[in-house]
């Protein structure tokens, strides 16, 4: 694992960007999976920015969302509703570029990343309870490589999903890449920022490799970069 | 993880000869981790025989044993003692090739295969209780690269450690890899023969990844192949 | 560039096969071009065999012609009847596996090739010309991925040639991989055998790159191993 | 290979940077070779000041220079010395991490570099002359991982060699990494802006593979990205 800390948010979101635009400037098909949330707000701003103004030198790279749940008022589902907000959309990424995994594609999908070359590389967050990708304390199996996940029984009173869900009701089942689809990927980022992750950084940094703190399995990823900014690492 | 199965112990070590071989014909310093015990037998019967008569083929080929224990009469180590008797010795590998770990090398080693390119194959066994190289269960942490173990605490009544050992005191420590090097090797193949390792091969292919059956661990390893003979895939 | 030298055909052969299997026995889609003609005639004997007996585990395991000529009676064209003939046939290989590159498939099968993953693996002879594939002295172009060759101009009077045609009508054009999608591949083997050899290997061996001895050029592959018969080394 | 063109030197100079910057942020041993000279000027203001400012980040990064000349007044030779004034010094690299190439010491270094992983990244430039590293017309010899160079002989009327070495004697011969040695580095990044090289990055795109305009070679890599900025793409 190589540990990158840096001062403020803005120059972890430049330390993430200059990985994933390395990545995409490759002369061979890019299977990248990103990650949908709040952590990188400031990457995509940087990266979103670079693609909508040169859209020829992208056309090689492919998306794969690791996790996804069902949600009315939307086929695409709630990560790529959120992903299709803050990085399709504004980097005018083509239908063709972009593959959604969702619970009843996930064969479908998982197969199409292994006869396409596999993954490239992933970005990912890290959960306050320790989850990465929809892999949740509690439901976490790290030899699978694509799952379904308990959703409603899960979730149903976490406070987020509450306000992203609202009035609607939770589906059953929602579902994610596993470690072992992980271990896979070419590369792995993990970039955390702000205090109230300090105390889930800690737990990453000192956890045994746990499956009820499901992150700590990535410290065993060949080529893991994690990037922190100075307030999630404060607890180091 | 590709499972490769096989009719015969002679197939199956025909199989890993193969990988073994092709990982050392290539134009770069090659560093190898290889398995002591009996199940290689088959295997370094084959590489052996092609290495001595062909010895300026292989100056490119390192060799790092992943653990060891102390042993009175010897200063290799009870692992390195074994690997000289099947491979070293037979094969005529010349001493630059050949690098130690033992408890008290163990940085300099580990930091060796960091500045010469890493390890690009490891050659494994199974044991019966889920081991693999050092990693016992009750002893085994997954996030280590490298790690001591209480070798005479936990081996003093193991049947084949008394056999070995005899009259000779158990040193207190061993040493081993740990599972975070074998994901950082390039490829990792684990050979098992044998009805006697029936039981724990389907263990190790059934099982969650689990500390206490510490094999499990390697089946999220990117570019992993089991090779088994029929007799230890009775049980699948 | 590593060189092999080894005493027989069958020992030529053997060391060809290792790494032709080791590269199938992997976890993931894997994409071979192989060559026609005599040289692997004893590697495909041993290949073969193991892809018969075991078909399960080679469903992973792509091929791609990398020349081609079409010829009356025929839909394959002459390398692809010659590696049905020699390889498919007996190997059992299904139809699904096997990808055609013909003079009107090239642009279609070129970019399967980069949509799949890229060629994980080519095997490749070496002509009395200093040709590999269909790269040809007087015609080569280095930078080519795949490109047309004048095939009835410049193959008319070729012997070998007139021995397989006949009588047939020579096609006005072939098609061939050149120098820049062997670069690509992850792995060249080129295998040489015979005395009849010996002397383009001597040229291959002491040539400056050079496009009149098409097959210097891959004297730069990164990844390259050269195995020879000692008749085919009797003149280095 | 995979052309990026940007409006302005400044972009141009960000790409470079990004790819730079993710190579080095890996959990490894990092070897570099990077230009000296005008082109890099941009990227190296970004890259340094990063360096400079954490590193800790940076104790994996090794820097290898690809070619030099001897030169009066300093033991480092023409190429390290631009080297440090544009990069070294500025960015704080500890001399543990500099690994210098010379005439003499040439042997050495290339087999420090085998014995420590490889190249993993080169940066280089594009001569107006077509010539890339040392590697000049005229005496370019592509199957060549490093070779010595008539330095006097070729360069005793070049204007800018003039100008750097004034009054000082010219040695007889210099040193510089060839194609056989880029290739193997697992990528390769070119940069050239400016309108005064815009023919010849136009006759580095259209050009065969041609030892008289030795740049042409490096489109056979694998893993190659050329970054231009607008006036250097003027021409295609």
């Amino acid at each position: 694992m190589k540990l990158v800390i840096r001062s403020s948010e803005e120059q972890m979101s430049e330390v993430a960007a200059q990985i994933l635009m390395s990545t995409m400037y490759q002369d061979k098909r890019v299977n990248l999976s990103i990650t949908a949330g709040a952590s990188p707000k400031g990457v995509y701003e940087i990266v979103t920015k670079i693609i909508k103004e040169n859209p020829q030198d992208f056309q090689n790279v492919h998306y794969y969302n690791f996790d996804n749940m069902a949600m009315e008022g939307t086929s695409d589902g709630l990560t790529m509703e959120d992903l299709r907000k803050q990085y399709f959309s504004p980097a005018l990424v083509p239908d063709d570029n972009i593959h959604i995994l969702k619970v009843e594609s996930r064969e479908e999908i998982m197969n199409d990343i292994c006869q396409s070359g596999g993954l490239e590389m992933m970005l990912i967050g890290l959960g306050s309870d320790g989850h990465f990708c929809g892999n949740m304390p509690g439901v976490t199996r790290f030899d699978k490589e694509c799952y379904t996940i308990p959703f409603r029984e899960k979730y149903q009173d976490d406070p987020w999903v509450k306000s992203v869900y609202k009035d609607s009701p939770l589906p059953e089942f929602g579902v994610t890449m596993g470690a072992a689809a992980l271990m896979k990927a070419r590369r792995v980022v993990m970039i955390v920022n702000g205090k109230n992750k300090a105390e889930a950084v800690k737990q990453f940094m000192t956890s045994e490799v746990d499956v009820n703190f499901p992150s700590s399995v990535l410290k065993m990823h060949p080529n893991f970069t994690v990037v922190l900014d100075a307030e999630a690492a404060s607890l180091l």
